[in-house]
Formats: structure tokens, sequence, C-alpha cells
């Protein structure tokens, strides 16, 4: 089996990662189509496996052919185009929070609860990027106790805003340098030199919209509708990699060996043995999420420490994404109507 | 009375944070000594309310008719030379972290353990920087309930580590710029485009001695032995300005409507009423910590979250240090052999 796939906003960062990420797993691609909405980027050409592609509009096209439609080209285009190529029988990948916590839709984190996949309906959510990025290091620790409360405070980079964001922190670091105050558009205030304690729009409640989605997107993944969790979500003037510092409560002490061990098996994640602690710059470019500084919290019996980074453009996006693709391969749930190149 | 006072590590970025001070808060001195340790900084100029002082080496020098010593060029330097200014009849307010466990030497934030100056032996201390901006936000709070845990993950600027360190991340930020792979000396990592999730040593216990002085000294200026606290401390990429993500939880519920209102009222705080949250960049130059971000933490009926950003080279250090000799001179605790102008 080959399948014609379609990859909304190719020209995004994660568009443009999700690319290199069925090039680097080998996934089997027949016929890729990039997609995208704004009127910019449409008749742009990108490149997969060395040869251009033009970036074909998803106004009036036709999905009817297509068998896997990987999305990431925002809320709003998700909303119209999934409903629209599931439809035509594709299945959607959807890396916005659109549909994540429609009761219909499966939310995926492969490692930890890929069986979920089968549940779809023609659209698969792919997790926000730093829930990703916390999940696959907390995930493995309920071998070791029951998980009663997540607190945690992230450290996200301005990639997770996209390519803009990025071309805007590079040219506040500029003017940093050369004693001008640094202009923002994409961000609400200047990134470069600063830390911006929030992150989506602010809900009712006071939390932000980014802060909601680790909260409900922990307790659908983890099967577990009760989990108490709260968050700070900050930006900080990083590129790529998301970061977090997570404080676990469990229903018994845990002791930090034993978490280091489990997490050492655990899969897609890598365990930092130096006292440093991973960063973001350490995370850009690996498909592994990496842990360290696990310490147990003095602060409460059975509490525990730890930090962990991660690229939220490939396990926080890309990779998470394709490797959901690839168990619907593996598993023969991609172009029934045997499409094949 | 107006006194002789020395300003020990003048040089250094709390040092002329101090020298400012001093001057902004009209400190009654009447004469300024700044001294250095270092070869490079002894025989260099400073400024001080318009007049050039030479820096004096500490070597050799005699302490005898100095009234007030504000100390903050490292920790070795104040174990050797605030014992010998103490035994010469002078008061040290010491900014390292070398005394500020110590028994007999009280450890301050004007706002909440002021009397604490009374109980001094020749020496007080100065709390760390981020412990004053987390604290200047958490202590004001014990009129709403008992405090019974705090988990603080902080975002902690460059300045912290010393002006080599702030020229460091320049150059490293212009590396980035230019393509080049960021240098690192002062920091163990590249600090530009980056966050360092140690600072200071590795303890035993998998803390840092950071986190270990947020922890320790966080129990001592609320006198509060037995209060539970886990920090996890963070580098960030920022010039000047120390924040905090501070989980709080209370022996009790606590309306996130009545934290902001005693906050208003609390002397140094500034609630930021905006929804974005106070950033470093905000704090920096106030002497004001800025709190906002208050919510209900929805993950324990007596949780509460909050973020704090304020100036670490201001309250964080030569402020608080400025404000504790104020204390002393109002009381006419300084100088008490009347060497007077």
């Amino acid at each position: 089996m080959s399948y014609k796939v379609a990859v909304l906003g190719a020209t995004g960062m994660v568009g443009q990662e999700m690319l290199r990420v069925l090039e680097a797993q080998a996934f089997p691609v027949a016929t890729l189509v990039p997609l995208a909405s704004g009127s910019g980027e449409t008749g742009r050409t990108v490149h997969f496996r060395g040869r251009p592609h033009a970036v074909l509009g998803t106004d009036g096209f036709d999905y009817r052919d297509v068998d896997l439609v990987l999305a990431s080209a925002g809320e709003e285009i998700s909303a119209r185009e999934a409903p629209r190529a599931a439809a035509a029988s594709a299945i959607v990948v959807d890396n916005t929070a659109h549909f994540r916590m429609h009761a219909d839709v499966p939310l995926v984190i492969p490692e930890i609860n890929g069986h979920a996949v089968r549940d779809h309906h023609g659209i698969i959510a792919n997790p926000n990027c730093s829930t990703a990025i916390v999940l696959m290091a907390v995930a493995p620790l309920r071998a070791l106790g029951g998980l009663a409360r997540l607190v945690v405070s992230t450290y996200q980079s301005a990639s997770g805003a996209g390519k803009e964001a990025v071309k805007e922190l590079d040219s506040q670091m500029a003017a940093h340098l050369e004693g001008r105050t640094p202009e923002h558009r994409v961000f609400h205030a200047p990134l470069a030199g600063n830390v911006l304690p929030r992150i989506g729009r602010l809900l009712p409640d006071g939390r932000t919209s980014e802060e909601a989605k680790m909260e409900e997107e922990a307790r659908k993944i983890l099967a577990q509708p009760e989990l108490a969790v709260t968050c700070t979500c900050v930006r900080v003037p990083v590129i790529v990699g998301h970061s977090a510092s997570v404080n676990l409560t469990f229903d018994r002490a845990v002791a930090p060996g034993d978490v280091a061990a489990v997490l050492r098996e655990a899969p897609g994640v890598h365990v930092v043995a130096e006292p440093d602690g991973p960063t973001p710059r350490d995370a850009a470019g690996s498909d592994d999420v990496l842990v360290g500084r696990i310490r147990a919290d003095r602060s409460h019996p059975y509490g525990l420490d730890l930090w962990v980074s991660g690229d939220n453009l490939r396990k926080g996006a890309a990779l998470n994404a394709v490797q959901i693709a690839d168990i619907l391969h593996r598993e023969g749930r991609i172009g029934v109507s045997t499409r094949s190149a």
C-alpha cells in the first residue's frame, strides 16, 4: 500500500516539518499534495523527496482520491476543510485545537494511547505541542503509582507561534543588540530579552486557552477525566524546543531512581544523565523527548519534580501526526478503497 | 546623622545598582568608599552623586571608621570581609548567600520581616534575588489564610549571574543572528535561544543550590520552619528581571479577587490589571515587584496560581539592601559611635 497524502499548511513550520518527517520515516507516500489556504502561499513550491511540488489552494480542492490529510494550517481552516476531507473518505490527522476535545475525535499520542486511533470517524486529533511533550514524560510513570496531580510551568519557543513569530524574534534580537526598542506584531509584547506569561487568549476563569489545552488534553489522553492539573504557559525567546517544569503528585511515594529507570525504558523518551538537565537547544532536531532533573519533591511525601524538553515541531506536532498515520497504515486503516500507487 | 558607607563589589552589576539606589533614596551618605577585591577592579573609578570615586582594594582596608558596608562581591569575599568589618563595628548588609542561613544573622525583606534587623550581630543578610521577588507576592497573602505549600518555577535573567554573563548573552545573540554557534564560558551552555534548567551547583539530593536557597530562605523569612516549598530554578535569555510561576496551597479556600485586593494594598507590590501579566521587561527598572495572572488553581480546592516579575538588581538585591540600611538608620542603629559628617 502506498497513499495519496495531502499536507494542509505545507508552507508553514509544522507543514515543512511534516514533509521532512514523512521522508525520514519512509512513510509510503505515492503522491504528495501540498495544500495551503492563504493566497500568498498557493502557487509556491515545496520540496519532497528532492522534487518540487506546487502548493495548491484549498478553495474547491477535491479530496475524493486523497487517502490521508495531515493538517496544520490553523483552527479555522481545519474546521472548514477536515469535515470536507473526511466526507470524501480521507482520514484527517489534525494538528489544530479545533477537534481535540470532540467526543467522537480520538486525541492520540501513539506511545500513550495509540489504540484510540481505531475509534476515529474520519478525524484524529494531534495534541497541543506542550501537552505532547509533557505527557511523554508523565504517562509512563503511572507504572509506579496512580497520578493524582500535575503542576506544570512551561517554557515555550517562538516556533510554536509559526514562522512569522520566529522572524520577529530574530529581528527583535537584532534591535536589542543595536540598542533599538524591539518592535512586535505577532507577539503582544517584545519576546527578545523577555518572557511572556500569556499564550493564547484569556478565558473568563483567568486561565489562558493554552493552559486549558494542557489541562483538558492531559485528562483525555491519559483517560483520567478527574486528573487534577494546573498549568502556567509562558513564551520564552527560544527558536525551537518547548520545555516544562513538571511537579507530580502520586498516590504513593515514588523514588526518583525508579522514575529514571521507567523513563529509560519508555519509547520516545531519552533520560539525560548529565546533572545540568536537557535544554530546548538539546531537544531541537531530536525525535525523543528529553527528561532530566528528576528528583524528590521535598514539599510532599508523594511528590516528584522533573524537567522535560522536546522539539515542538517534531514530537509536539509533525512527528506525532506521522506516527498516528503510521499506526493507521500498519493496521490497514488507510485507503480501504485500496487506492495503491 | 550621615554615614561613611562602603560598597563592596562597587563595579559589579549589583554594586552599581546600590550606588544608584543610594542616590535615588537620598540615603544619608557622608562619605562613599567603593571597594573591590579583584586586582582588575581596584583603581577604577565609579561615580556617585556626579563625582568620581576611586575604587579601593579590600586587602588591608581598615573598616574602623566605616559605619555601613553594603556587600555584593561574592560569597568568598563576604566570608572574609564581613566579619572583619563587623569586628570593626561596621554593620554589614550582605547580598551573598554566605551568612543567610546562619542562626545569628537576620535574613530580611523589610516589607515582610523588617523587625528582624534588630537581632543583628554586625551582619544582616539580603535574600537571594528570586526569593525576594517571590516572597514579596506571597507573604502578604497570609492575611487570607495559612500558607501550606509553594511550588515555584523561576525564569531568571542573565544579570543575576553578573555583568560578564550579560556580555556573554549579547555576544551569543549576535552569533545566533550571524548563524554561528554561540560560545559560552560564564554559563555552562549557550543561553541565547535557550533556557538552562540548572542554576548554581547540584546538591546530592538532586536539587540545585539555587533551589535550596529559595526553599530555605522562604522558611526563614516567613518564620515558618515547616513550610513546604519545592522549586525549579531556570535561567532564561533575559537581561534584567526575574520572574516566577508560583503555585500556592493555603489551609482554606482563597478567592483570586481577595488575593488581588490584598496585593494592591501591599507595599512594594504592583498588581498588573492587564490580562497579559507582567513581564521581566516591564519589571526592569521598577522598584515594585509586579504581580499578575492571579487565578484559582482548579487542581486543588485551596490552590492559587500567580505570576510575578521583579527587577533582580533592585528588589532582588540593591534596593532591598538599602531598605535594610534605611531601617537601621531610622531606628538610630548605625554609627552608634556618632560619627557624623
